[in-house]
């Protein structure tokens, strides 16, 4: 077994090794002069079974095409079997056609992927678990929510704190956390009664005087989350946390966020995050044992 | 039929359009906030055929997704059928195993573009004509080289004057261009007497008060080029003139041809040439005419 780290998230790829108890393999992945990706597999590999770690997070191309080379030259260098270890699966919000002429690009990641001649794929808590049968090899699904939940429980939650879905969408999400704080769920459910009209936040559960937490897969502009939050805090709340999987965190995301009544944002590490994303009201849990024992 | 442009090279785009006589396609090509790429066709595309120009030069990984994007968006809106006009094929130096477990880049992205359902591949310039036997469908492999020639012809260029290779790779192309022009050759043989001992430049055949003229399938960093260049002049050449289909010019490229003896070097416009890259002594010629008349 044989595990090897390209460029987007070497920490987590060194916590895996860790924990499977080998050394990371040696490679060196960069550029050419024109920006080709140049791929160097230092050592021999004939017949092993090989993990690569590689999150499909920003730069999701270059992340992308990596993942693909690094595939094609182990294949071509006969591997014994190639498990791709995607903890942030890129491109999975574009898994279906909502409007006339859009791409799925969701399923073109997962043909390349598979085309390419990987054996398995490993990933967490994909955006849809529908991505799963855009695959026709093995997928391992992992999930963040009893990580997270392990982290809540340390820090004193339970019954008397309420776990609240941002939308209808993320009720079972929800509803999973909620099961192991043993604690009620509320929704905030969002409805525009007219177009260009304000949405209205109406939260469904109750919520007043209470410590809410709220849980989604993964946090990109963090509109939701802090406008959640904000109505949270109008319902009454008395503190409001948050969690999710995937820190994706583009844009206006960290002002949000510090602008934001949410007291702590718990994320863990499948998306690496630079310096200026790491502020103190965000606290990373680690996946790294989690896909150590997977593998 | 209709022409779609993305965003590597709009202006080529035009051009081919207006060959045709017909308008550019209505479509949006950006990204999200998390910089994964948002497709929009704008209008009908069902039963039609349907041709994309789209060059993978740099950023070659963003190019490339935005193509693969766009043919799984218009195979889905039923498109007739789907042809893509690749006027630079990025990649195209990966395309065999010079060392151990090197991947062959040129075949995976061949594969990429053929699964994803395209019908027929145009380009130009190979690095090496063997890529279109990486594909099983059609591809119509373009030569620079005429239009090259017809540019140096219309500025006098003949028998007088001697092509130049910059290498024994390149002889072949030296041959066509100077079949055009009946002029002779000239060959630059490098040669590196032991390692780390400065390579000897050795020039085959007649070259001393002969104005030169030197042709590569592309200009990456410049180095052979220059070195080349210099080396004629060295070796008693009158002025040297240079040209290429594909001008990449990465890294010091731009700075080695200033300095260099080259009086003026022609490209064609297979890859576009960003303000800081249009420099006095580098022409471009348009394949336009030449794509637009081939599809
Ligand atoms: N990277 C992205 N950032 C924001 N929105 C996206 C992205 N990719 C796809 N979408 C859009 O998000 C919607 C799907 O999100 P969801 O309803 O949460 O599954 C679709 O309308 C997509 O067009
Ligand atoms: N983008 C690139 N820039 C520079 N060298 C490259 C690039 N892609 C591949 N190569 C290397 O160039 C060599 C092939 O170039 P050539 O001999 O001109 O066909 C191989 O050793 C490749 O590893």
């Amino acid at each position: 077994l044989k595990i090897f780290a390209l460029n987007s998230n070497r920490p987590l790829a060194e916590k895996i090794a860790k924990t499977v108890g080998v050394p990371l393999g040696k490679t060196s992945v960069d550029r050419f002069s024109d920006g080709e990706i140049r791929i160097n597999i230092e050592e021999s590999i004939r017949g092993d079974n090989i993990f690569i770690i590689q999150s499909t997070s920003a730069p999701v191309n270059d992340n992308l095409m990596e993942l693909l080379i690094m595939v094609d030259a182990l294949r071509r260098a006969s591997a014994g079997t190639i498990n791709v270890v995607i903890p942030y699966y890129g491109y999975a919000r574009q898994d279906r056609k909502a409007r006339s002429r859009e791409p799925i690009t969701a399923k073109l990641v997962a043909n390349m992927i598979q085309k390419d001649g990987v054996d398995r794929v490993v990933t967490l808590d994909l955006h849809a678990a529908q991505i799963q049968g855009f695959f026709d090899i093995p997928v391992d699904h992992l999930m963040g929510a009893p990580l997270l939940a392990d982290h809540f429980i340390k820090e004193g939650f339970g019954s008397d704190d309420v776990v609240v879905s941002p939308d209808h969408g993320g009720v079972s999400r929800a509803r999973a956390l909620a099961e192991f704080l043993k604690s009620p769920i509320a929704i905030i459910d969002k409805r525009r009664p007219r177009a260009n009209v304000a949405e209205i936040m109406n939260i469904i559960g109750d919520v007043a005087g209470k410590r809410c937490l709220m849980i989604d897969d993964m946090i990109d502009t963090a509109g939701t989350i802090t406008l959640g939050a904000q109505a949270l805090m109008d319902a009454g709340a008395k503190e409001v946390y948050a969690c999710c999987t995937h820190p994706v965190l583009s844009g206006p995301a960290i002002e949000r966020i510090k602008q934001s009544p949410i007291k702590q944002l718990v994320v863990t590490d499948t998306i690496q995050l630079p310096a200026e994303k790491r502020i103190d009201k965000i606290q990373q849990v680690s996946v790294g044992p989690l896909i150590g024992d997977a593998i």
